[in-house]
Formats: C-alpha cells, structure tokens, sequence
C-alpha cells in the first residue's frame, strides 16, 4: 500500500469499513504488469506493447461465461477493474505528473474510496465457452480482479458538446 | 426486483453473496426520476430534459467534499452510480429493444453481476464546499447512490480506431 505523500489528505474514516453491498469478482485481468514496472494508463500500456509486446486477456470466473456470448472480436469494450492494492482513503493526493496537490475526482489514480479503474480497450480474440476475451492492451497488475465489462456506446459514453 | 422474461438465464448463485470488498456510497444523485417513469440510459435523458427541463445533482456524502476541490463547471465527468433495484443474477436477458436473449456484459442494462451504471456528463454547476455538482442529465431514479467520479480522458475512455 502506498504511503501518503506531501499535501495529500486522508479521510477520517475507511471507505472499505461500511455496510454497502459486496463487489463480485466476474473474473481476472491477466497482462504483462507487476508493481514497479507498470504504465500508467491504458495509452501508456499502448505505446509498451508497440515497442515490447505483450499478451493481455480477461479470464471469466465459473459460471459468468454466458455473459460474454453476443460480443465480437473488434468491438469496444469498457473494462471495470478493481485496483485491490489501492488506498481508499486518499480524499487528496499528489501524483508524480501534478505540481500540487489534487482532489482525487478529478483524477484517474487507482487510489480512491473506491478503487475502480476503467478503461475502454479492443477485442482481439474471444473464446465464449473457455471465458476467456484477448484485449489489445490494459495497465492494471497481472491477475487484477475485474468487475464488470459494458460495450461502449457513444451517446452514453462520449462528451457531448 | 424485476422478473426474468422469457429466454433468460440465471446465475446459479447469488452474485452478492460473496466475501470480496464493500462498496461505499460517496454520495446521491438527484434526478426527476422514479421506477416506472425513467428513461433507458442518458441519451434517453437528454431528450426528455429538452422537452421538459429538469435538474440533476450530485451530494457528495460528509467527508468526501474535498476530492472534488479541481473539477470545474463545462468539464465532462464519468459518474459510476449503483443500481441498488436491479438484479444480479440475470447473466442472460432479454431487453425491450432486443429481439433475442443477449449476455449481459453485451448489453447497458442496470441488472448485473456488479449493478454499476456509467454515463459521461457535464458539469453545470459546482459548489465544493456544499459538496454539490450540478450535472446537465443522468438516467438513474432520484436518490441513486454514487460510487466514483471520473474525469474523462479521450486517451483512456475513447476507442482507439
């Protein structure tokens, strides 16, 4: 876990100690990554793969392999992951590319009361009874838990001017 | 709760029983919505909002104020929202506006194995210290749950072609 660094502020309590709903692991991230030698981002994990290679792939939990059977390889995915090394209790923080100090909302930290990170990423391969979806590219930690995956649908998803 | 339709598949367990990680709520969204009387996704929001108007608004749960401190008004927000009505064991489902049965992690649909709503809106209005942003729409019943908030980045949230 990380330590606080200068500026950052804590909350007086611990997101992860209340009586919300459980999160379901659906299944895990599996890439290239461990800590101290992952991008930071899916774009930075791009540009590694475009230099290095790198294999990265969705394996399904037992039982959720229906879930997937109507996606097609090509299509845009949104992956919802859950980041289980973060702090949640981080309210402000300073990251290594900001000058001061930053409320985490306005950040993509993996670092926040929930630690969901998401990225919107390609389907390269997808084998439906095996559970198993091929993506182009991820940042998360090899063996990340995932929490969902939706289609990416751009009157939902895009700004709209 | 919602009933199965016909061709619908269920999980053969109950995605929220399981021991993984608590969500917290950081906060309610408010909409003009209500069960029976909302609209399908944000788009569906928008449209409704220009015939009839209508205001929405994040409140930040106490504590959670500032994380918000570095967004401003215009900016384009993901808000992940929980779907505290839905199901989460449809892991196959028929739609309204589908003419078969789909997997779920094909479809937007509230009912999910994580019951985790996304949308990407605009912030209107911003008032830190209340810890209140106004949004211009969201789909989600009045008194929906928060769990993250999001700035959008073309380079993590946008397809890459």
């Amino acid at each position: 876990m990380k330590e606080a660094r200068e500026g950052e502020e804590r909350l007086a309590f611990d997101p992860a100690d209340n009586d919300g709903p459980r999160v379901a692991f659906i299944g895990r991230i599996h890439t290239p990554w461990k800590p101290g030698d992952a991008p930071g981002n899916v774009a930075g994990a791009r540009k590694r793969v475009a230099k290095e290679g790198g294999a990265f792939r969705i394996e399904l939990a037992e039982g959720y392999q229906p879930g997937i059977k109507d996606l097609t390889v090509g299509q845009h995915i949104i992956v919802l992951y859950w980041m289980d090394q973060a702090r949640r209790d981080l309210i402000v923080q300073t990251p290594r590319h900001a000058d001061a100090p930053r409320g985490v909302f306005s950040l993509r930290s993996p670092n926040r009361p929930n630690p969901i990170a998401m990225s919107t990423v390609e389907i390269v391969s997808l084998d439906v009874e095996a559970g198993v979806i091929g993506i182009d590219a991820l940042d998360c930690f090899d063996g990340t838990p995932v929490v969902d995956l939706k289609p990416w649908i751009a009157t939902i998803d895009a700004p709209v001017a």
